[in-house]
């Protein structure tokens, strides 16, 4: 995950972007929290109550992610050096743990799953985890397909469009087509929300998510990533259902917990897959 | 950070491990967030409530870590390869995209900062990221001292002992010289909790967060790594204020959260740094 994605959309170079938010095996992709800390957030900057963002979120999408083997090499033994991107590693660590040896092969992290395979096009002692996908792309053979740790392994995926300032935040999706199916009905909506609350005031985050629980509203993550506003600051985000741009109920109880908070920013209400 | 720590512990072949736990700039170390599920928590085995662990939290520890550029290169026009732990590279890329174009220099991830200097000497294209102290223990130049993106960057460590089942879980902390110092008076308790609640019962973290709220008992830190039972299941970890093995307010609040969740463990209680 580089910041092209978000660069792009907020050049208006594109009208999505699609970023990997978290996956099942391997847990939150923190490479997304910190470049979205560094639009939102900016490091340098000062507090500023609540955030209007250039960008936000407007749908979630679940992706299976079956990783696979791709190399050139016509046996394992030949393989001196593994290429894929930092998040994938932890994903097939059981298959490279059984089938590679630290001591003789090497590990390169590449910008993208996609890229790892380009290189290791170019490398006959190399091999790509990627995507089947990826291999008819590069036209790279799959030696192993799905060696993935866990056989249910998935990302979800969220889809950022510009901020439109006219709906102050809200969350106009123009294009059913981008929708999964047609068919596909979904009810519940979700809301996702940034914030930064004083270090050194104890309670500042308790009181924070109280607002939440206070309401009845249910968190569904929490993360924490250093804010870049000094050591051991932090800023947390958080997914909590209902949403907060319409939902006036869901909306004064953001409101109050924003209170606590030196700096906070909803970044999108969308319909939960 | 790999298991070989721990290990240790466990098995008795050494009295204290010291282990990563959280860098002032790049955030939570989840290599060892993952190592502490796999024992407390292990993927595999059904939910049993209250947890008695087999290891305890008993101090922690700041380190400033100033990463240093070690070669036996004379020139970083001859660097093609860079070597260092994974956790290392978000701590010092201002440095690295200055200095080097990704096109023509790999990264190669290593157990350790140290291990990467053992491979760098042996790589005369090759320079690690690592500890000036790395210089003296493998022999191998610092080309660029205090390479780190923040000046204040830090790791703070924790001291984990064997659970002592005559104690309950408490942390009796033997050998006072390996405080910090003699001098150094240290007040306040914290504790470290893991816990897992059921993933589709809303309002389940809230609540277990709401009962320290109540008793007026701060959060340090909060954390969450997907648990191994199951896609989009949690393990969250927790610090708060006060000694939750030894102060009946703290006990009482930790006894009523627990009761929240699935599987929950107090990790120690131990003297803030």
């Amino acid at each position: 995950m580089n910041p092209g994605a978000f660069d792009a959309l907020l050049k208006g170079e594109c009208d999505y972007s699609v970023v990997p938010f978290e996956n099942s095996t391997n847990g939150s992709v923190v490479f997304t929290f910190d470049i979205l800390r560094d639009i939102i957030h900016a490091p340098g900057t000062k507090s500023n109550g609540n955030i209007a963002p250039p960008l936000q979120v407007v749908e979630e999408v679940f992706v299976p992610i079956n990783h696979c083997l791709l190399t050139t090499a016509t046996d394992l033994s030949q393989v001196k050096r593994l290429y894929t991107h930092p998040q994938a590693w932890g994903q097939v660590d059981h298959y490279l743990a059984a089938h590679f040896s630290p001591a003789d092969v090497e590990r390169l992290d590449t910008d993208s799953t996609s890229a790892a395979v380009g290189i290791a096009k170019t490398d006959p002692e190399g091999a790509a985890i990627a995507s089947s996908a990826a291999s008819v792309v590069h036209d790279v053979p799959i030696f192993q397909a799905n060696i993935s740790n866990k056989k249910d392994n998935t990302t979800r995926f969220l889809v950022f469009a510009r901020a439109d300032p006219q709906h102050a935040g809200s969350a106009v999706y123009p294009d059913p087509a981008l929708h999964v199916a047609a068919d596909v009905k979904r009810e519940k909506k979700g809301s996702l929300a940034s914030f930064i609350v004083q270090n050194d005031k104890p309670g500042a985050l308790c009181a924070t998510l109280q607002e939440f629980a206070q309401s009845n509203i249910s968190l569904t993550s929490i993360n924490s990533r250093p804010s870049g506003k000094g050591a051991w600051s932090y800023v947390f985000y958080i997914e909590f259902e209902g949403d907060a741009l319409h939902d006036n109920a869901v909306s004064s109880a953001v409101a109050r917990a924003a209170k606590n908070c030196l700096e906070f920013c909803i970044l999108g209400s969308f319909y939960r897959a």
